[in-house]
């Protein structure tokens, strides 16, 4: 047999997958990187939907960071419309459905990155098929749906479900003028925050003309010639021309698991430090597999556009020989809505209890600026520490602008496993136009000091 | 002998020695507090000034954040225009010069604290002493030259000095329409950062019509009846009818220096970790005292309002039995000129070299928010490590809104002792309103990481 041209496989053409692949590519240049895209789209901004959708970015070409030619040149073999349908890992190969040749193949690989992403939950109700009912989680959904609004010129809008996306579908929708109800199955908005900084948002939300409805399932669509017409919920239905349905996001993991390869939390497919799966050879990363949280101390399912980037670069470098380690979540993330920013990161006082811990809890209402400068609105700020180390768990902040990119230096002091007498003494950056004195995260932590 | 309370007093009524006493007061009710300044104003923000200058906070009121009043109402002895005009250790009493009834008097103390202030310094050419030539280091100041622009409607300013103070009030006059010259006599403006990062503050200040003069040294001023007319400079003279000399502070530690207390770094009082200075049962605070740098490992001369404050709490918990220990600064500064913001923390480039480190930099330039998000606009961020460990050592700001403050991200790293490799996964938030999917401070730390 001759020595052949290592070949390194890549399936899935967005940011984890091309991370990896142009990572590789410039390290290994005599690796052979072949990566297959279901999609004729590569390394476009997932996060940046919703504000295509709101029209306040006019051009769906500026959400894309690299086009498929870019990568062509830069060496990788892509191939577009080609889906991995299957993973045989007896005979290191992958079986491909070529959507344009319509015709199946096998390619073999000597290492095999998944990087196949995630989809939207369904919702599997009676109607959900019919016409005007969108999703939002692909360059081709967010044009179906700006498509819909263009020419149909929907006069009633729904979202369905509370999240992130939901929300920033929600914003988009009002800032186009549309009347809009937001339809929530749980008791608050943005699970992920705990109730009393949700209310937060609720209020905004409601402040801006949203029709906010919690508590409130979906149970159905009524449609008329097939378009959607109405929701239906256990309190009434409502009516809509238009619906979008953002209620969280499962992993592309069926590949993997068909092949073997062992899945974690929510079916993820579990990676270690280094984004290895549980076969050799194999690697993952982004909205299809898991990431190591640091303080619940185990792998979850957390899918963000950051920890796919981050795992796409750890899956480039250890395929390139250059392993790295990555070092985990600490599950921050962040969002607005209208003027009001939303941010999270560790654990909310509830997933801190559910985790076992004894929490100590302290929230303040200060000012962005100092409170005399103009400009200066309010913002709230939550810290969750252990009550018995004072150790830092998490903090969750709503409010003006400037508000929520402070989560980042709780981010970083909960990396450093910081305690909240720690924390207090931080060398913040203050003058007048950015910030209090004390800066408002810092106030929130020595409040909650005095009590722990 | 009976039993008296304990006395506690405290010289200078800002920021620092506020703190301390009302921390005291609130822990320790059965203590005597005494607090002598030697002005009428207590707990204002002096940071603000500018901002009253420009016109843009209209009352000066808006920056005391405790008047007089509120603290008496605490219980706090607070004796206004009553200054310390000599400590006696040995009989444990302070001499108080009691402006009011101009008479001197002695007051004894069990412990006292020191929060003494800083002045600025002095510029001894001819003519300094004329009429419209300012400096801007309390609220009398600018009263005093927010009256002068009232009344005299000067046409032509002249700032003397680009360093924080000379910037503000460079941007205050800008904003006031009035045509103004800075005159700095070092080659760059901020020389706490590098003259590469200060580049770009000059070009904003001359982007906004400032006649800015580096290398340019002031040799005295002109005047006519008095009144300044003109400052000379090797260079030339410059015409002025209204002066701001900005050119730094040193701090008031004569009292302490006469008493035998020892001085440390640029003559400031140095105190420990629990702000005590090297006189039993004597505290000091706030920008009369030195602060333990953390990356230098030995304490230095920077006196800022957050540490002021910091430093005040500190000592009053000492004071009240409850020591707690001040971890030192690391050297974090904002500002802005206009829409530029300007932040810093660290070492610089020069500061590393100087303290003999082996040092490694990156810079780049990177938009604020997703470059395709409406409001993105640009910024730049050094960042330093150590070339052997790859430990951070500082980093650099300048850009637009939303810049400046990311500098928090690396405070708190540096505090933590962190390396490029684990700043660069830390979990920073991103959605496109707020960030690139990479962090710019990231993105600098990348581009450093592959070259350590």
């Amino acid at each position: 047999m001759s020595r052949q041209r290592e070949r390194i496989i890549i399936v899935g053409g967005d940011a984890a997958g091309m991370s990896a692949a142009s990572q590789v590519r410039r390290l290994r240049p005599d690796a052979e990187v072949v990566a297959f895209e279901r999609t004729t789209h590569t390394s476009y901004a997932l996060c940046g939907l919703p504000y295509l959708v709101a029209g306040l970015v006019d051009d769906p070409g500026k959400l894309v960071a690299r086009t498929p030619d870019a990568h062509r040149r830069a060496g990788i073999d892509l191939r577009l419309r080609s889906e991995v349908i299957g993973i045989d890992l007896d005979r290191r190969e992958v079986i491909v459905w070529d959507a344009e040749a319509r015709r199946e193949y096998r390619e073999p690989f000597d290492r095999l990155v998944l990087a196949t992403g995630a989809r939207p939950r369904t919702l599997a109700v009676p109607g959900r098929e019919a016409a005007g009912i969108f999703t939002l989680h692909s360059l081709d959904d967010a044009l179906a749906l700006a498509a819909w609004l263009q020419n149909e010129r929907p006069r009633q809008a729904v979202v369905v479900g509370a999240g992130y996306v939901g929300i920033e579908v929600a914003e988009a929708f009002v800032t186009r003028g549309l009347p809009t109800t937001v339809l929530e199955a749980a008791p608050q908005v943005l699970t992920l925050l705990d109730p009393d900084m949700a209310e937060l948002v609720e209020r905004a939300m409601r402040d801006a003309g949203i029709d906010l409805r919690t508590s409130t399932p979906v149970e159905g669509f009524q449609t008329r010639g097939g378009r959607v017409v109405a929701v239906d919920t256990p309190h009434g239905s409502v009516p809509a021309d238009v619906v979008v349905i953002g209620i969280g996001v499962e992993p592309n993991s069926e590949l993997a698991g068909q092949a073997g390869i062992e899945l974690g939390d929510r079916n993820a497919i579990h990676v270690d430090e280094r984004c290895r799966t549980s076969v050799p050879g194999v690697w993952a990363a982004g909205d299809c597999a898991d990431a190591y949280h640091r303080l619940l101390g185990r792998s979850v399912y957390f899918p963000l556009g950051t920890t796919a980037n981050k795992q796409g670069r750890i899956c480039g470098l250890d395929l390139a020989g250059r392993p790295a380690r990555f070092p985990g979540i600490v599950g921050t993330a962040i969002t607005r809505f209208g003027e009001t920013e939303i941010a999270r990161t560790g654990l909310s006082e509830r997933e801190a209890r559910a985790a076992g811990f004894e929490v100590a809890v302290g929230s303040v209402r200060s000012t962005t600026r100092s409170g005399y400068f103009p400009g200066a609105t309010w913002m709230t700020v939550k810290i969750v520490a252990d009550a018995g180390s004072g150790k830092l768990l998490g903090a969750q902040i709503v409010g003006g602008a400037g508000a929520g990119k402070r989560i980042d230096t709780v981010a970083t002091a909960l990396t450093a496993g910081m305690t909240l007498e720690e924390f207090i003494y931080l060398d913040l950056a203050y003058a007048p136009p950015f910030s209090p004195v004390w800066d408002p995260v810092v106030v929130a932590a020595r409040k909650l000091a005095r009590e722990v």
